[in-house]
């Protein structure tokens, strides 16, 4: 990571999650441009907590964030991970330059944020206030829906954008080159495969395009580095992802029904 | 209402709410600019529901939307609010010219519509897919954080923007004239006070700059004359902002209070 001097900019997100800031590391790490993520310096270096505690608190000049993430850029400060994102791809070519790809990308990104914001629901259906143990029957309820209802209705909805996007052969969703939102969507297709894999693995064989994406983009030579380095944080359940197996779907019939084929003798 | 051929813009929302789509009425009438408001339309002339359908089933050319509101202007079709909001407002005038502010305004709808999400789902906790009655005891657990926590939260923020914005001496949210961003803010504050009206009085008292912006704009003349015509739909329990008293705070403990003290004799 490049000292504090060394770069135009500056992201401002909870050291220890991937989150909403996750698609903006991807952005920065795609591009090859240097940034600090500095709450994840150590903290007699300015990190920690107490690096995003400031701003938030309206103690620096410039627009007050609700939340994290937020960018500083040329004295300017920048919140809510979409904005963010729309700001910055052009800067580095990862958005057409026509208005119309401009517009349909934001458009995705905004509806990634949404299933974002429903996926983290399911763990924090009543408030971000409360323990998930606090909230865990409710929980249950409304993850049941999401990976029965929501989470097909999303995916079934970006399957159809790539293979409507024909000028790409269904390999990006804006344009004929990745974008930003496709990094945003392999984010978004990794996190729901981390929480809920029997669900996910149900829906897999609907959504080829989809998953073929989020291979080529993990497989791309910066984001696989990147997801190699210690850069990369892991998923676990402090974060918007989580993966409690009361949650998700049971295994697939399928599957069950497979082995027990294998295992009960002919009759 | 002008004829589909009179005009540039058609509107695409739910023809009996005011929901995500009145922030662009609001733009719309503010501005002065004729819209058609195609679902509200007779079903004979093309109207109803029905309008809506084809779009959402692919069956027309340009970017699939996901969900309503969508806008159809110069052959592009765009989705979510706050994208046709921020591609509206320069050409309606109803933002500044320069970049910092149009990302702040954005920023500011952005956290707009992650409040209106949250008042949504004070309602509707568990699933979109189930009615209010079949997640009714969730809905006061989840509207009680809202009510204490989530509200005061946002709505303080959005005091602390205006206080923080001299050169409009508290009058807007962005530069020194009325944006789009304050007409969705005079849609929220409404909504919520419909929603919870209690609660609001408890908190009115302590966000003065938004109740004044609030009242501004519901005496603009093209706004007033909008909120008294057939145009505007009311509130109502089908809606984002729903009221429902079981979901609102009691009364403040001052007014039963004083109550309390005028009938009591003195001892």
């Amino acid at each position: 990571m490049p000292r504090r001097d060394e770069t135009r900019y500056v992201l401002y997100y909870w050291p220890s999650l991937q989150g909403r800031g996750e698609p903006i590391r991807l952005l920065f790490e795609e591009a090859g441009v240097p940034y600090v993520d500095i709450a994840r310096l150590p903290e007699d270096e300015g990190g920690g907590v107490a690096a995003i505690e400031p701003a938030l608190a309206g103690e620096t000049t410039g627009l007050l964030p609700f939340a994290p993430p937020f960018l500083e850029v040329d004295g300017l400060l920048i919140a809510q991970a979409a904005n963010i994102l729309q700001f910055l791809a052009p800067r580095f070519g990862l958005v057409p330059d026509d208005e119309p790809s401009r517009v349909a990308a934001h458009q995705i990104q905004l509806t990634l944020a949404d299933l974002m914001s429903e996926a983290h629901d399911t763990h924090h259906p009543i408030s971000v206030n409360l323990y998930y143990e606090d909230q865990k029957e409710e929980a249950k309820r409304r993850a049941a829906s999401f990976t029965a209802e929501r989470m097909p209705k999303f995916l079934g909805y970006f399957e159809d954008l790539l293979r409507r996007n024909r000028r790409s052969k269904g390999r990006h969703l804006v344009g004929t080159k990745l974008s930003y939102v496709d990094l945003s969507m392999f984010q978004v297709l990794s996190g729901l495969a981390y929480a809920f894999p029997n669900a996910f693995a149900r829906l897999e064989p609907e959504i080829p395009l989809l998953v073929a994406l989020r291979d080529r983009v993990a497989a791309r030579p910066r984001i696989a580095a990147y997801l190699a380095s210690e850069r990369r944080l892991p998923f676990h359940e402090g974060g918007l992802f989580r993966h409690y197996p009361e949650l998700d779907e049971k295994p697939a019939a399928g599957k069950t029904g497979a082995r027990r084929r294998k295992t009960s003798p002919k009759r």
